[in-house]
């Protein structure tokens, strides 16, 4: 069992990369490869879009690698989604990609491309208060798809989607723009004001492709900044809001977010 | 000439209305009608959706307004801007609108709903450096249609739109996106990380939509927060970079923006 290791977005932190290795030796049930372009760096991004590309197109065509997993998130993912996700090539259909938050571009590229994603812990999660367990369930669902790291709520024949918020919008009306159709939607989000998660669900919600879904679940909305003046209602109440006026149906919470606890959501339940 | 001011977003200051009026009284050429709802509160709003809605809708519908100025942007008019534009009274055909950014939502509304409206100061700017710069400019065009207060690279016959980048993104996929067919496109934005106004040139030039306009050129982006690492490209190019990405033809810069400078731009001027 071979992992790959690439940075779409930002740089990976080199501690987190040790500590993940360490871990997987521990183990000794899979076999690491954290490419090198993991921490090259150019500006925001761990290199520029031509090498984030090329080390993702090169680990995805390595018929020897059974798994690809997202260094991290930040930004970024979403300069190389499509190209990454054009002519893929046989041995890409082989494998898994697992990864969250930025990397829910690549996500919702490769979902349409017919490849295996889910929405799940990365390897710098590990630098989390207790991030051990993030990486846990990770390599748990790398190694064997074990159904104690899924999303509890999950249904096995219901196809689902996981998305960061932010990330979900920025796809809407876009070549990226996932198939809503009858699939149970999951939201997350970190570090985003009260106004800006109400204007998030606005747009989510008012797209007439999002409102094909099953339902719509929210995951954690952790680290809001405060809102001047206190906004006057709460992230949990603002998504049941907009669900409510635009008739999707609100499915409760997901135990999915920027955090430890950080659930797995693979899109392809129904479709396997 | 009558110019009635509603707040669809947050609470009007009551320092700049009072300097607003001050103003218009010593011009003489307008009477101003400051609705009470400016000044009402609920949370992060200028009172509830309910409240907003209703005093957007009585200026609209009353016969005597000959202009409908938007007090302040901040965040909440996408909240009602579908039903503030859904059987629009015929005296709302009668006036024009003024506003910009979060006031954008109701742009988009009201232009697809056939009424005028323009890209422009609001009231609220008078507190800004200079701010009586932008007031007089919008009295000038609320009253006189002068041509001196309009954005000096518009072409009379070529339809424009002007929109704050982020409310831009936020429209797209909804029932309020605009019909960019042919229009030249205006976009401006205050307040974004680089990395935000990247990830939002990448959602608006990544839209099948957006790509039908004739050219987009930019305003000003102005009080960027500082990105960690610094991010390698700055706004101009980033904005650049997505047209020649997407096959957008850029026009180069605009006169508007978020300071006093911020020049009118109507959209309905290959219409009328």
């Amino acid at each position: 069992m071979k992992i790959a290791v690439v940075a779409p977005s930002c740089s990976l932190n080199p501690e987190a990369a040790d500590a993940v290795a360490a871990t997987i030796a521990a183990r000794g049930d899979a076999e690491l490869l954290v490419h090198p372009q993991c921490f090259a760096s150019d500006g925001h991004f761990a290199g520029p879009d031509i090498q984030r590309l090329a080390a993702l197109r090169e680990v995805m065509a390595d018929p020897s690698i059974d798994a690809v997993w997202f260094a991290r998130g930040g930004y970024g993912s979403n300069r190389i989604a499509e190209a990454a996700a054009r002519d893929v090539p046989a041995a890409a259909r082989a494998k898994r990609y697992l990864g969250y938050s930025d990397a829910g571009f690549l996500l919702a590229a490769f979902d349409r491309a017919g490849l295996r994603v889910a929405h799940g812990p990365m390897v710098q999660d590990i630098l989390r208060d207790d991030g051990a367990a993030a990486i846990a369930r990770a390599l748990d669902w790398l190694t064997t798809e074990s159904a104690a790291a899924l999303e509890p709520g999950l249904q096995p024949k219901r196809r689902a989607m996981a998305f960061n918020l932010t990330v979900l919008t920025s796809l809407l009306g876009t070549a990226l723009e996932p198939d809503f159709d009858g699939a149970e939607l999951l939201i997350e989000d970190v570090a985003e004001h009260e106004y800006r998660i109400d204007r998030a669900m606005f747009h989510v919600t008012g797209s007439a492709a999002v409102r094909r879904c099953a339902s719509l679940r929210m995951g954690r909305m952790s680290e809001i900044p405060a809102n001047e003046p206190a906004f006057g209602s709460d992230a949990a109440s603002i998504v049941r809001d907009w669900c409510r006026r635009s008739d999707i149906a609100f499915g409760g919470s997901a135990d999915i977010g920027h955090d430890a606890a950080n659930r797995v959501v693979p899109f392809y339940l129904a479709r396997d």
